[in-house]
């Protein structure tokens, strides 16, 4: 296949992003929720998302800085050691979208939304009530990711919360049911389209 | 909305990474090449996998074991510090799914698949040539995710390639003409529906 070639190196800002973030797609969306430990409550999406780790589940979210200083969500989640990940199904998009303006410390993107909150069983956090799911982490680790200004948080779910008639006999969430949105480059996102199988292939 | 809580301190394997890899969706897919010492080629799909970074563009894939023993790709890029990660569009579902299999260390996945080699340009790695994107990296981070086996590799972007015309004139990759596909649970897969835009909310 004829390919263009480009030297990351030589990029000049927002290139390398802009390209970065359209080609590693479709990422999932944190929408994270987290309490300040003035008691104020704060709500963000990140797309620097994953599960990176199992027994126990763990889910990693890269933060960047906001004019060079730690966003309110790694600021909180280091003060309290806890955080909650809601998932974005598309019908929450646009509630989802209000949370990503850059409000002051302390003013409640909840309330911005439209939001309910619904507390935290195992952990000191708010989840979104509307959220189809939500999995209640504690922090475990910290990590800077080098030569960048972005920290990794790595935390470890406490709790799964599933919307009733989201779990399937097999014991995973149905897809149709929970119809997350996925996040793409520059402004874009994209619902997922029919999902479907694909055994494994049997090789010994 | 009314939800069911599970306490994922308590649930046997494989509970625990069902719903975890169910609910942490759509991800997306780093088909990672590598080349082992001995000039073997290694070829296998991640779905724990984002950016993670910008200046540099930096990627994170994070690697379980098997058999309680390091996959092959997590070898190579440790014994050579580089490995490309290859975008996995629809049409090479099939190919991606036959290089997830158990094959042995030194078996070719790129003959298993009937894919073919290129060369990396910036690094000593091949990528796929059918591909319509490709990272090549260079390793910068080993971390290890506590409390469980898995280990995150972290890459600086050394060359982007895109098929021709892929890239817009904003400099992000068209998203329907990349058509990558999304990882879900179990065994199941999505494609991407329509893209849409949503412009951030301006607040200040």
């Amino acid at each position: 296949m004829s390919s263009v070639a480009i030297d990351a190196t030589q990029l000049t800002p927002p290139a390398g992003y802009r390209l970065l973030a359209s080609l590693v797609v479709p990422r999932p969306i944190a929408w994270v929720s987290t309490r300040g430990q003035d008691g104020s409550v704060n709500l963000a999406p990140f797309s620097f998302f994953n599960a990176v780790g199992d027994q126990p589940p763990t889910v990693m979210i890269s933060i960047g800085r906001r004019r060079g200083a730690p966003k309110d969500t790694l600021r909180n989640i280091e003060e309290t050691g806890v955080f909650v990940v809601n998932v974005v199904s598309q019908d929450l998009s646009a509630a989802m979208n209000v949370t990503s303006g850059d409000w002051l410390y302390g003013d409640s993107e909840f309330a911005r939304a439209g939001l309910s909150l619904a507390p935290g069983e195992a952990v000191d956090a708010p989840r979104v009530a509307q959220a189809r799911a939500a999995l209640e982490c504690r922090l475990s680790q910290v990590v800077p990711v080098q030569g960048t200004t972005y920290t990794m948080v790595l935390g470890q779910v406490q709790r799964f919360h599933l919307a009733e008639g989201l779990l399937r006999p097999n014991g995973t969430a149905d897809p149709a049911a929970l119809n997350a949105l996925g996040r793409l480059g520059g402004d874009e996102y994209a619902p997922l389209g029919p999902a479907f199988a694909i055994p494994r292939p049997v090789v010994r």
